[in-house]
C-alpha cells in the first residue's frame, strides 16, 4: 500500500466545512482501494490564530509543510482581518515559500451545469488556465511614501524574470501538449506594458520552438475577455501572468456556470517541495456554519491532488463521481440550483464512487 | 452660431474610414442646425508617418492640439510597427500630455443588439465605466536589466498618487450622482496589491463622504468579472485603475453585444486642455480598405464630443439616430449581423437625423 502524507489546512469561513467533506471522500476512496492510504495531519492556521497569536501560521510553518507529500487548503480571509494580511500571511507565504510557481486552473462545464452564455454547452468550453504563481504583480514589491500627505505616492512593482517566465512557459506548453487539441494561447498586455510583458512575448516565441507539435497564438488580456465570451470554443490551454490569470480564471469559472466548483493546483513541478490544492471560491462568511457550502470545488481539487500523487485511477473515479453528482438535480448543492446540504452532497458522492 | 474647432486624427487601419463617416454625420448635424458649426482640421499622424519620418506625430504635436476645442481620434496600430511604439507614440502621448485623466466608457445594449448572456436584455445592462487614464499601470515606469541573460529582470511599476486617485474618484462619484441610480462600484485588488490599491480603498471611503447621496460598494477586480457576467443589473457606475478598467471595459462591450460600437471619452475635466473622443475597437487591419468598418462606435464617440462641447440637443439627436440604425436589421453593418457598408450605415444615419 502506498502511503501519502497530506497536510490539511482548513483555514477560515467555509474552509473547514469543505475540507472535512473532502477528507471524508478521500477516506472513502482510500478504504475502497488497497493501493493507497492517506495519512492526514490538520493545521489550525488562519485568521482565528492571527487574532489570538498575531500570526496566521507559526514562523516555521512553511518548513513544517516540507515533510508532506501534498497540501489540501480550504480558504483564508475573515471580516475582521484585512484581506492583504490574510493573503500574504498564509496562502501567498506558502505558495511563494514552497516555490509553487505553476498554478493550474481547469475550467469546463460539468454535466448538468449551464453557462450563462446562450448556446454554449458542455463541449464548447473546456479550458486549462496556467497562471504564473511566483512573481509578476504578486512579487510583493512596492510601497507608500508621504502617507496621508497631498503628495503621497504609492507604487506596485511587478517583477518578471527570464527564469520565471521561461519555466512557466515550459509548463504551459507541456500542459498544452498533453491535451487533445495541443493549442496554447499566450496572454499579455505588451502594447501598454513595455518591459515585463514584452519579455513574455519574446520568451513565448523562444520556448515555442521547443514544442513544434503545439500550436499557439497571442492575445492581449483585454481582447481575451471578448474572445472568452464570444468564441469560447476557440480556446484550449491559456497562460497568463499572476494578475491577468487571476482575473481571467474568475471570468472562466463564471462562464462555465459556477465559481463554486472551480479547483486549483499550486504546483512545484520539479517536486522540490510539496504542491498545494484548493478550491478558488474563498471563505464565504455569509454562509459559514450553515452547512450549505458547496464542496465540489474541493472535491475537484482533491482529484487533482490524487493525480499529482500518481493515484490516477482514484482521480478518474472521483471525477466520474463528481459528474454523477452534478448531473442529478437531486444531488446538487444550493448554489447550483439544488437543495442539498454539504453533508448530503458528500453522501451522494460517496454513493456514486 | 457657436463655432467649435475640432482636431481630427484618423490614424491607422479603419481609423480614416470611421472618422470620415463621423465627420460626414457631424457636418450633416451642423447644417441642420443654426446653433453651431464645426471647423475641422485633419492630422495625418500614425504608423505611416512613423515609417516615413520616424515619429508618429511631430515633436510639437501635443502643443498643437491645445488650440482646439476637442479631438476626434480614429485608431492607432499597424502590423509593421510594434504595438507599444504606436500606443506610447501617439494615443498615450496625447492622453498623458493633455492630462486627460478621466476616461469615460458608457456601455449598454443598444436597441436591436443582443447580449451573449442568456436572458439579458436592453434594460438589464447599462453601465458607465470610469477609467483612471493618467497613471497606475500605464505610468510608463519600468525597465529591463541583463537583457537576454539567464538572470534578466524586467519591471513594470504602477504609480498611484493621492492627487491622481482623489481626482478620478471625484469624477466617478460625480458621474454616478448624475445617473438615475446614483450608485458607484469601486474596483480594486487590495488583497494582493497592498500599496496603491489599498490607497484606492482609503481614498474611495474619504471621497464618498463628499457624496452622501451616492451609494457605493467595493469589488475585487477578479470577482467583478463574475458579477458583470452573472448579475449585470446590479451595476451602474464603475471606477477602476487604468489596467483593470481596460480589461473590464472590453468585457463590458462584449457582454453588451459588440465591441464595434463602444465609445470612449478621454476627458480633461477642468478643461485646462482639450478632451479626446474615440471608438475603442482599434485599427482592424483585416478589414481595412474594404469599406465595411462599423462606424457606430465613432458616431457614439462623436455624440459624447457634442455633449462635452455643450451641444446637448445635437448629442441627443445623434444618439436617437444611432438607436434607429441599430434597431433596423436593414441598416446594420456586417459585424452586427447586417449587410451594410460603412457608407450605407452613414447614409441611413443621416436619414434618421
Ligand atoms: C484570494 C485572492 C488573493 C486570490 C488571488 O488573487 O490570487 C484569489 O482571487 C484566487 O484567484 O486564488
Ligand atoms: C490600444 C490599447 C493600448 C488601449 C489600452 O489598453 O488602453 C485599448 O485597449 C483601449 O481600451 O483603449
Amino acid at each position: 500500500t502506498r502511503v501519502h502524507r497530506i497536510a490539511a489546512i482548513p483555514g477560515d469561513g467555509i474552509g473547514p466545512e469543505v475540507i472535512e467533506a473532502a477528507l471524508d471522500v478521500l477516506d472513502h476512496l482510500g478504504r475502497q482501494s488497497n493501493a493507497f492510504r492517506l495519512e492526514v495531519e490538520r493545521f489550525d492556521w488562519g485568521s482565528k490564530r492571527y487574532l489570538r497569536e498575531g500570526a496566521l501560521m507559526p514562523e516555521n510553518g512553511v518548513a513544517a509543510l516540507r515533510a508532506f507529500d501534498a497540501i489540501l487548503f480550504g480558504a483564508v480571509g475573515a471580516p475582521d482581518v484585512p484581506d492583504h494580511v490574510t493573503l500574504w500571511g498564509l496562502r501567498l507565504a506558502i505558495c511563494q515559500g514552497l516555490d509553487q510557481y505553476a498554478n493550474l486552473r481547469p475550467t469546463r462545464i460539468l454535466p448538468g451545469l449551464s453557462s450563462p452564455l446562450s448556446g454554449v454547452g458542455p463541449g464548447d468550453l473546456d479550458w486549462l488556465i496556467v497562471r504564473e504563481n511566483s512573481e509578476g504583480e504578486y512579487a510583493g514589491q512596492g510601497g507608500r511614501s508621504h502617507r496621508g500627505q497631498p503628495h503621497e505616492v504609492a507604487t506596485e512593482t511587478a517583477i518578471f524574470t527570464r527564469a520565471g517566465v521561461e519555466r512557466i512557459m515550459r509548463v504551459a506548453f507541456s500542459q498544452a501538449r498533453a491535451r487533445p487539441r495541443k493549442h496554447l494561447t499566450v496572454v499579455t498586455k505588451s502594447n501598454a506594458q513595455r518591459y515585463g510583458l514584452v519579455l513574455w512575448d519574446e520568451i513565448a516565441a523562444e520556448v515555442a520552438t521547443e514544442f513544434p507539435d503545439v500550436t499557439w497564438d497571442r492575445m492581449l488580456v483585454d481582447a481575451m475577455t471578448v474572445r472568452m465570451t464570444l468564441d469560447p470554443g476557440s480556446l484550449d490551454t491559456i497562460v497568463a501572468t499572476n494578475l491577468h490569470a487571476d482575473i481571467l480564471s474568475d471570468l472562466a469559472a463564471a462562464l462555465a456556470g459556477s465559481i463554486g466548483i472551480a479547483p486549483t493546483a499550486n504546483l512545484n513541478p520539479e517536486r522540490a517541495a510539496p504542491s498545494m490544492f484548493e478550491p478558488i471560491h474563498g471563505s464565504a462568511f455569509d454562509i459559514t456554519g450553515k452547512g450549505v457550502a458547496n464542496p465540489i470545488g474541493t472535491f475537484w481539487s482533491a482529484a487533482m491532488m490524487l493525480g499529482y500523487l500518481g493515484e490516477t485511477e482514484a482521480e478518474a473515479r472521483l471525477m466520474r463521481a463528481i459528474e454523477v453528482v452534478t448531473s442529478d438535480p437531486e444531488s446538487r448543492p444550493r448554489d447550483l440550483g439544488g437543495a442539498c446540504s454539504t453533508a448530503q452532497v458528500t453522501a451522494r458522492l460517496c454513493q456514486a464512487l
